[in-house]
């Protein structure tokens, strides 16, 4: 088993990362929690396979687990869904010590931790996340929230797990789309962070696709690493923090445009990430070999790099980056890379240069 | 002006009391504030009286100022009144530098101040309280949050605001019975904290009645130092801060189980207080007379201190305790008095003594 520290002062906490660690949240939850009575929220692709284990190693550890299984997807960051938990927690009894246990993807995490930060003014909460993408992401660094039909993670908080346990076992079951979608934020870490990483994602892709495990733990320890140390500097996005979004400017407003669900996260990440590169290239001089890897390596995860795009699309898309939380007087500011590994932040770009890169998403015609 | 501060390191903030201050909430954002835009939630009472006074000055100090007006009443503690703002902030393009102005009591302080928490994970806010209630509670110390069915205020978040304006004159149009409610806040600051207060407020409750602006003056002020002297040593309730509750955990039991309206916030305070203070006698013995000085000075200030309660009703105010935020496995907490101006948190009772207790609430029969 790794762990890696995110160092938060009094609020720093541990991510363990290894293989069959789900049996072990009751011992490692018994090492930090006084409650009994905790409640485990999960969704409806991951309760059936994997709340009954995590249900039993909290009974061996002596806690009173309840489970709460909403519907699998992103509409389960809703106030609707949200107000259903917070009844739930209330009919359950669940007290200022008793704590959440948000097992499953980002989805599941962001509401989770978004119920824990508020329900009684916050109750402690643990991270189990289940995918690559949340065990790499959305696990670690405390923004939990849901989204308004404007946009998404519009209402939400920065509250910290008390740790977060990444089962890379969990990960076997994971469907091929959603794999490759969390492979989208490894590479970004590449990018913004770690030159070093990006190199050992292009030699090992092969192997990472076929989920081997040491080749695995050693990718998401890093960007765990990575994503602590970013977090540590910066905790509520006053400057640094905001490099992680590299990519997801342009990323999120696809994903609203189109209404979350077409896309995945990920990919809607890797879309965003091939146009941030392009600007990039405009506005920072990021080398024309460097864009190219960038858009190879997506698309050697297999996932997409170009988007079919309507005028009106086009326009919608244009339109929901400017209610972006990063927005600020209706000027959008993207993260850009000087080189692989190396991005600024706060950078703006001409409307007509955004725009001309979001036109130039479009496939290229196919030749013969 | 007198101003108070209340020392939460790099989170501090001032209150400023004062005649006729909603006209210097302009200038007083511009000191603070580098956003344009901001958001002014009112209620459907405070609004026609105030709103524009604010908007005006507001304007005057080049701030773009909107209004969001939500019907007067508890009811607008609720997770439907909150979508509906959600909604409207990001209709109106809210942006992080933006900010959000509480105009209004300590619903609308509760409700705007968990909207500017959670609303793109935090915008700056600011708390100009109308009643007498919010000047002296619920505008300081940054709790803020909304009600469930399951129970009051089970929703919500630490938050503070970026500077408090307890403008005196605004007192002048509130209702005789909210003000006497507002009574009921002050009183118990001097049962718990303050003895010489408490005297003071034996010898000036027919001014304060009067509503006299120096007496007030003097008598909000103090208030807020007392419960910043508190929120400083303990901001989020892990000990301290807890005294701040004496006689609101039957208080709460008795507004929920009546459903929130029947009872304004400090009339079943008054109540919840001659009650802990009851259950203060037996447990910690206060001294009777101290006791019989309690139920004097609320009645004094023209505040209920029996309840009729049927026997189901009881039972309901008795459930309703136990799922009160500072309830632990089941067990209810109280703060009781040992004297006028010294208490202490975390007392349990037997519940057999709970019970005698409130239905020692009955009215005397009437002789004659």
């Amino acid at each position: 088993m790794r762990a890696v520290t995110v160092g938060l002062g009094d609020r720093s906490y541990p991510i363990l990362i290894g293989s069959g660690l789900l049996r072990r949240v009751g011992t490692e939850c018994a090492r930090r929690h006084e409650g009994r009575k905790c409640v485990i929220v999960s969704d409806s692709n991951v309760a059936p396979l994997y709340a009954s284990r995590v249900i039993q190693s909290l009974k061996s550890a002596k806690f009173d687990p309840e489970l709460i299984t909403v519907k699998a997807g992103e509409k389960a960051k809703s106030l609707k869904v949200l107000q259903a938990c917070y009844d739930r927690l209330a009919e359950l009894r669940l007290e200022r010590k008793s704590f959440i246990v948000a097992l499953g993807g980002g989805v599941v995490g962001d509401l989770a931790g978004f119920l824990a930060a508020t329900y009684m003014r916050g109750v402690p909460f643990v991270q189990v996340p289940t995918t690559l993408l949340a065990q790499v992401d959305s696990s670690v660094g405390g923004k939990v929230g849901i989204n308004l039909d404007a946009g998404k993670n519009l209402v939400g908080a920065f509250y910290q797990p008390g740790f977060v346990l990444c089962d890379l076992s969990a990960l076997e079951t994971l469907p091929d789309r959603e794999f490759r979608a969390g492979l989208g934020e490894v590479i970004k870490y590449g990018i913004i962070y770690d030159a070093p990483l990006f190199a050992q994602l292009e030699r090992d892709m092969p192997k990472l696709l076929k989920r081997n495990t040491p080749a695995l733990a050693s990718v998401v320890a890093r960007c765990c690493e990575i994503k602590s140390e970013v977090v540590g500097q910066d905790e509520t996005e006053s400057g640094l923090r905001a490099i992680l979004n590299f990519g997801h400017t342009i990323g999120h407003a696809i994903e609203a445009a189109f209404g979350y669900g077409r896309f995945l996260h990920g990919e809607a990440v890797s879309i965003g990430s091939v146009a941030a590169a392009q600007l990039s290239q405009e506005i920072l001089g990021l080398p024309e070999n460097e864009a190219r890897r960038i858009t190879a390596l997506f698309n050697a995860a297999g996932l997409p790099t170009t988007l079919k795009l309507t005028a009106s699309q086009r326009a919608k898309v244009i339109h929901t980056m400017t209610l972006d939380k990063k927005a600020s007087a209706g000027q959008v500011k993207f993260v850009l890379a000087r080189r692989i590994g190396q991005v600024e932040f706060g950078q703006k770009a001409p409307a007509d240069l955004v725009n001309a890169t979001i036109k130039n998403l479009q496939p290229s015609p196919q030749i013969g």
